[in-house]
């Protein structure tokens, strides 16, 4: 085996400076974000939606799908989809964000997908809340998490796995966790994780684990890649780790006028111009404020109707654009008092970066 | 204003070099490529299809669209979409591809979206055949082309224009090209040209306009910026330009085994491996052979059915895999002789590449 091989590779080693690799590209490509002007739609029509694929996406042409009911329960059990649609089904509204969003306005940049904005994505997700799974095969009291297994497998440093994560039993046990079969009142998307996912709301997107196999119900903390070794807060790489949980508050804008296509830059005509975004967080609290920032000047904006307590919510506000460059900002703030930071908390794996975006316009 | 000002480049500078910068980055999370594991589904489910979006993605919620057929024809006329579904309707399954698949592939690369492979999609398309509207029309004689605008609009390369195509005469009266309202059954997605867009079977995708407001009949040539000055093979800068029109003979397999997260690198376990892929030509006269190239060695693979005359065509082998490195690849014949080069034929802006596929595959 050569020394570069991938599936021995433990680490990857930061980029320093503001050129990306070439695995860094086919990422951003494979993950798709979603265009800044398709925020316009309260819910992100299907493929507009961001994408984070961890391996493969799973060909699944038959019918015959069961997912496992495993673990400290009283009853194992195997369910068809026809048996969880049986069940008291709820369709939420959720926006979905991935922890790695901000990702590539680090410096130094962890080597992964390079996010921008993009991350982030609003859908009617139906589906049946897990908890009717889980009392219907009788949770056992010393099961202190659930964990679920993706029928999605690969490496990643160095590490063979099924894509899996778990929440603590009070979480899991929530109305709003969902075993969802629909987006947008459709089938799943194989992309979306057709025919079985689990969404939940509020969490950054690794929580919702796609092409579900296997939930089981475990007496000692779950310890799979993605919960333990990945998606975890570190200032600096030896420092203590944080689990990486519930979205931080954030905010997105709609870049005005007209873009060049290649630095996507924004050109305007001078005088009142009409900006629209959207905000959420995850801390299911509301949003209670967004401001418009005019090259560091910052004025209230307006925000428009709830759409449930885990759904970004709109914003707009009126920009009076005056020649020559500028640049436009926003920042949200939710019930619970959290604030958007101007720049990035820095983090090792590139998580977590809510910090207010950046918008460069010309106006002629 | 600014010397750097990206509305008044006119030129963008190659890279030599393998790394990408953060435009290019950008575009790709944007523009995203079709996962190659989804060569598998003999059309493409939405959302999973390439997309290129040049300008913003038009925000259209009401449905009060109107197409202007204008220019050298008896009766200008405004149609509704209601209008144009009244017309004799046709679905094809149509294999579209980017003229810039492959451009990350060449050596040095032009400053635009960074494919490697995966810019090409199939759907099932239904519209009217666009003769129907020329012909309600009255084409005059003279009209020698037909011009189809968008609704979107930007800059590139200093120039501000609405996205613009134009087909020969007798190119856009064939039967098979579409006024296209439906995508696999379904109303065009926002970002595939909501509600009515052009389908131009057998040609690269920069044809089949979207978000189509605008049809003119022409009695000179139209000389548009994506007609004339984008979508031009150069063999070097200043060397004459061939415009780019059908998809050259190519073909693609899906990577076997489990993938590395990271560098998308695979691995296998040794023995027979059945590989399977897809061969498409804008020739229009079908695919007559794949070849599966393992380390060089060529060997014939099998055809699946023909899925129509424009559309992909399935292939399947099976590699005895042994340990160690090995580099997979394919190549398509199709009726008219071409075969895929092995190698890509530099382009200055990086369109047509057709060279053959390499894989790396590690066997343990």
């Amino acid at each position: 085996m050569s020394s570069g091989n991938p599936f021995l590779n433990t680490e990857r080693r930061p980029h320093v400076d503001g050129l990306f690799d070439a695995h860094e590209v086919a990422l951003s490509n494979r993950n798709p974000g979603i265009p800044l002007e398709a925020l316009r739609h309260d819910v992100s029509p299907i493929g507009l939606h961001y994408l984070l694929t961890h391996f493969d996406v799973p060909y699944v042409p038959e019918d015959d799908w069961q997912v496992e009911i495993a673990g400290r329960v009283r009853t194992a059990q195997a369910l068809s989809i026809a048996d969880i649609k049986a069940l008291p089904a709820r369709t939420l509204t959720v926006t979905l964000e991935c922890a790695g969003n901000g990702r590539a306005n680090m410096r130094p940049r962890y080597p992964s997908v390079p996010w921008a904005y993009e991350a982030v994505g609003t859908a009617a997700w139906t589906g049946t809340p897990l908890r009717h799974v889980l009392n219907g095969a009788g949770l056992f009291d010393d099961a202190v998490e659930i964990s679920f297994i993706g029928a999605d497998r690969g490496y990643d440093r160095g590490q063979e796995h099924a894509y899996g994560r778990s929440l603590k039993r009070r979480d899991a046990l929530s109305e709003d966790v969902l075993l969802a079969w629909a987006m947008n009142g459709q089938p799943l998307p194989p992309q979306h994780g057709f025919p079985l996912r689990l969404i939940v709301p509020g969490w950054y997107g690794m929580a919702s684990v796609k092409w579900l196999k296997r939930i089981e119900a475990l007496a000692t903390p779950y310890d799979g890649f993605q919960q333990v070794s990945s998606y975890m807060y570190r200032t600096a790489p030896d420092a203590p780790s944080t689990p990486v949980t519930h979205m931080r508050v954030k905010s997105l804008l709609i870049p005005p006028g007209l873009g060049d296509f290649y630095s996507r830059h924004r050109m305007v005509e001078g005088g009142p111009i009409p900006l629209f975004g959207r905000a959420w967080s995850g801390a299911g609290v509301g949003i209670t404020r967004v401001e418009l920032g005019i090259d560091g000047a910052w004025q209230e904006a307006r925000l428009g109707p709830e759409q449930g307590k885990f759904a970004w919510r709109a914003w707009s506000s009126t920009w009076n654009a005056e020649r020559g460059e500028h640049v436009l900002s926003c920042r949200a703030t939710d019930a619970s008092g959290d604030t958007q930071p101007l720049t990035a908390r820095w983090d090792v794996g590139g998580f977590g970066n809510n910090a207010a975006q950046q918008v460069h316009v010309h106006v002629r």
